[in-house]
């Protein structure tokens, strides 16, 4: 999200998405094959120590990996050059054996993802505590429910509250569910280059990695990308629907909810923008044109995509941090954020309870008419604890 | 998809998402509403039976709801009229009581869905066993692996549908992990109208649609529907990667393979074109055109929203529709997919065995460089018949 | 936007819609075609004649030739052999003579596009007016100008529909900027079946149908309908600003705009809800997504595209119904719009002078902060009227 | 396009879009404020000199201001700051005057803008030049016309690239039609700070910046960014078109262009890669993208959007990038492509003159079944020279 990216992503976050941390990956990826290969015993121990030796992320420079990977199409090409050229001649042979370029950017992708999702989950998962506590102490802070951005019956903040927890605890199983194997198969996906062991070594490879194997090479068929993608929407979906509620209550005439520390105004002093909201909800738009691409971009043509492929890099990485920025400027907003419950209740019109009326019930009040808010506050609570 | 739908959507598929099922499952709804209240003790067994006796879709012209819903902006305000009318003033407030147009309309979306789903999943499965019968049958169909839709190495058929099979079995399982719970809230999620009795008649109601009960009414958190959004664009995607390969594969240059029966063309008699493949492919765009509207529109501000919520229906109709399209031409595709085997073998340029040259591994022929596609063949059709 | 169309799409702009539609403007194309060749002399005026004689739309059943065009994936190949029987023998080879599938339907498309936008550009025309009416009437109206929905500094109602109008009436140019020229070009768009006579073929075939001659063919070039798709985009953008404003407006807590008449809730008879501006605001919505997958689908493969061009019909004609049912949604907004003024200077808080305060400008009052609201008010005025 | 941005987005393409280049944009707007005031008498020579002193960019640390920018939401507010303490109390006053933060982001936006359309459109003339030498150089270059990537016809590859080539002459049409004014207005557009001056202010303030002054300020009326992300989509599209067609085209099956110095494979030395197309074809998906989030992102509430505004800088960004990348590559791709029209000849089947010999025509060859190709050929060129 650039220009002047640190508005929506955080530096720990930018820091795992960095060339920097690609390059890491695929230099993890290069090891594990070589290590792997090693096991198996298609390269010899001298070799893969060898090789090991040389992959330090600091002997490679990802700007100069970029330039030069322009001609191949890839930054690949010219890493794999340059750390033949570092190992030397003699085992020059044991560097990425049998592994196509795919194979190590895919499982670079998977590594940088998981290291991002760490931080996409710490950041929703405390915006769901952050929402947990709003929906416990706001139980009886009675407010006006509005559809169609009328009021129309009273409600909780607790129970509204109880809502946004659910959307987040939901999104976090999503999130958890998703699976990024590592992906080895050499060009076509056969392991061809090697020979009986090509199954062996993918065992090897992943668990070197610490990565789930594949049950199928998926250099062509997107499944781990796409389920990402479909998982960082739902975060951004639940992250939305918070930020949206909350700039709406915020409004001046509104006047339910403030950010404690709310963004000031370059001349207009007596400003408290929700503005945590407001960098969300501009991530969440991101989030999800990253995860647009990266599901747009899951049909591959046979063995590698022309083009489609090289699209998922960015796409890749701008949605999670896209993501991200909008989990961690929401939990920050929520944990900041200031309740009015006398305001809520102020706002509230009496025609709120007309159903009630037509319905013969006479509540005594808005109090008393307020349905399972409560017993849906404690499934919502219930369910964020298990 | 229309004009033309025919063209694109099965007639049953058709049925399933018509005016007139749309209209049934919120007459559904209704009932079981009524039913539930029934049970709980909310209104009496005389008055469910005669609302429940009145509830037959051919006393409701879909049109008229349409036109009529126009002022109120669902169909829902005025099929509840015509409901009462029908049921006659002593019991018209046993209609619709204590519900909202939305849960009324979720829930016949959900019941939609569900219908859909069976056809879509259908399609999908029998498209699945026709990949497996290609894998198996076509083990020892050498051709080309293509990378940038360049030769790289040899592959085989059998293992190129081995991973078109996984794409669908992967999508098969996102399908089934597709929860769409019945809808019940009132006007705030509250179930305020229903006083002590709201959960158990949220149960009930659940129990009569055999739907899923919900944690927590979901009128303002879709992830249901955003669920199913994923969900279909992972068919969209393993169709529309099937797709593409067959178009692809059935170039007159390359001419591995051919739709029996393939369209004619109105100019040209010797055209074989892969129309099958070519009417998926164009599914799949409204497919993830739809889907990605889905997700777009699962913020929903407080507690209906403005224009999301009614943005829905049609995403919904049009993702299952052209998601059943996809799923149905694939498998017609499939199903008539001829290979020829002969020109796989004499397409494969020598050059495909550089790489194992290069590797010094000499193999006799392509025959020989394989490594383990035989191996994930078998691994595919495990998956598939588990 | 099925269910449900007519809450959405208004019956007159489903008419220009609908398959007996498209089937007209096919039968348009293939009359325009027939009879610039009898110009060309490339057939008798006798075979024109015959041809023309059997091309009343009453003759054809499109949801026949959608079943029937599932073979060769679109309808002309149907149609083509209807007519040719129709005609006899004789004249049979006087029909689609040069022609291919793409020719007819792209033409028959344009037409339809053609008669779709009239409507649209009415009603886009009618808000227009609207909002010049209340840009007018309201330069008085002092409110709040608010900026991250916070209140910031005071406008006046009438700047604020000067606002609106401004980008009614780009969009309108933009719509009218757009260039639909009629296509043919045979399979490969060099008119080759036409011989000598394919250049003035296509001027007299443009000239029948009124359309503008393309430049050359566009089979594969989609420039037209991306190009209609960005200006209904445009009008989804100008509609949805106004649609957006009025639903935050007419917020029981802001309550500065009402729709007369607006709309009923089942249940909650005090609701005035602002229906047309939701109804406009979900219309916008697949008003971009079919304009989106128009763009997404105009990148063409070789001289005809294998999904790409069937993908377009339904995305033409969603883009055109949604950005129909949204302008006219607007309209109806607008020409019943209630502006409550004294609500309008009441909700403002003195802090939106804050600003000026710290300025040293010390203003009377808000009326005396205004700065050019006027002037542009009359900028809007005259734009719209030139 | 992060990671290995180098490898999509040229080095001088991505200069003008840093965070240094919108600072200098900023910088560019807050300098022809002062001046503007000061020839409007709003603020003394003396004090717009001294305020124009600080500005030089070298003073301000991008970094810097985006990370103080988090707490306000945008980066102008801690400049405004930066700016008055460089300036000291004593001329602080003359610093943005009148301005909100938007202005001036809006307005460096612009700038931005302007300068990488100036690069975007150079690329696109160049590879226009590159397809109008191709066009008349291979006039008589036979070859197949391919619908649903079935031979057809013959077509020539002259007029191949003639299509091409009215295909990036109409998107840089497209471009120059795009009209980005300078943004001033104040936080409701009024420009209530500047009195009685306001409109003169923003008549000099465009003027200072060369850059075309607005009708009406646009803060909340996003017409020039939605209309420069569909003529950036145009250009991705004719971009796609070309890159699609040579990546099939260069297929080893086919094997009718390549580029020359294609990109090399970390493993198979045989392989030529036509991998400027495979870049362009991934640059387009990233563009399309970011237009989408443009035009999606340009309904803004009220006077300023709570997240839409804050989402489109980087859009922008990466709308620029990505369509600058993909026009740089395939002019790349143009200039550098190889063209076999031995192998155009030999790959037509005899089928593709079934058409004309069911017509009755007979033609000797396929040399003589070309109709108005070079017709058509002339007019592009002639379109591509005007």
């Amino acid at each position: 999200m650039r220009p002047f990216a640190p508005i929506f992503v955080p530096d720990e976050l930018a820091d795992t998405l960095s060339d920097r941390a690609w390059l890491e990956g695929m230099l993890q990826a290069e090891r594990a094959l070589v290590q792997a290969e090693a096991r198996a015993g298609l390269v010899t121990a001298e070799a893969a120590s060898a090789v090991s030796d040389v992959l330090a992320s600091d002997r490679y420079d990802p700007d100069v990996l970029a330039a030069e990977g322009r001609g191949a199409g890839n930054p690949v090409e010219p890493l794999v050059r340059a750390i033949r050229t570092q190992v030397g001649d003699e085992h020059a042979g044991a560097v990425h054996r049998g592994a196509t370029s795919q194979d190590i950017l895919d499982t670079a992708a998977v590594l940088v993802a998981r290291r991002a999702l760490r931080f996409v989950d710490g950041e929703v998962a405390s915006a769901a505590d952050a929402c947990a506590r709003l929906a416990d102490e706001h139980r009886a802070a009675v407010m006006a429910a509005r559809t169609l951005l009328q009021q129309a019956v009273p409600t909780t903040f607790g129970y509204k509250a109880a809502g946004w927890l659910v959307g987040l605890v939901e999104a976090r199983s999503r999130l958890a569910a998703v699976v990024l194997p590592a992906q080895l198969g050499g060009a076509a996906g056969t392991l061809a280059a090697l020979g009986a062991d090509g199954v062996e070594v993918v065992r090897l490879y992943a668990a070197e990695l610490d990565l789930p194997e594949p049950v199928l090479p998926w250099h062509a068929r997107r499944t781990p990308f796409s389920d990402l993608a479909g998982s960082l929407a739902a975060v951004a979906d639940a992250v939305g629907k918070i930020a949206r509620d909350v700039v709406l209550l915020a409004q001046t005439e509104v006047g339910e909810v403030a950010e404690r520390d709310g963004g000031a105004s370059s001349t207009m002093p007596h400003k408290r923008n929700p503005i945590s909201a407001v960098l969300a909800e501009a991530c969440t738009r991101h989030a999800r044109a990253n995860a647009a691409l990266l599901l747009e971009a899951s049909v591959h043509e046979h063995e590698r995509a022309a083009g489609a492929w090289h699209a998922e890099w960015a796409a890749l990485n701008g949605a999670l941090a896209a993501t991200g920025g909008a989990a961690s400027a929401i939990a920050r907003c929520l944990e900041r954020l200031e309740v009015d419950v006398a305001r809520m209740r102020a706002n509230l019109v009496p025609a709120t309870l007309s159903e009630a009326e037509r319905l013969g019930l006479h509540p005594a009040g808005p109090e008393d008419y307020l349905g399972s808010a409560d017993i849906f506050i404690d499934r919502a609570l219930a369910l964020h604890r298990s």
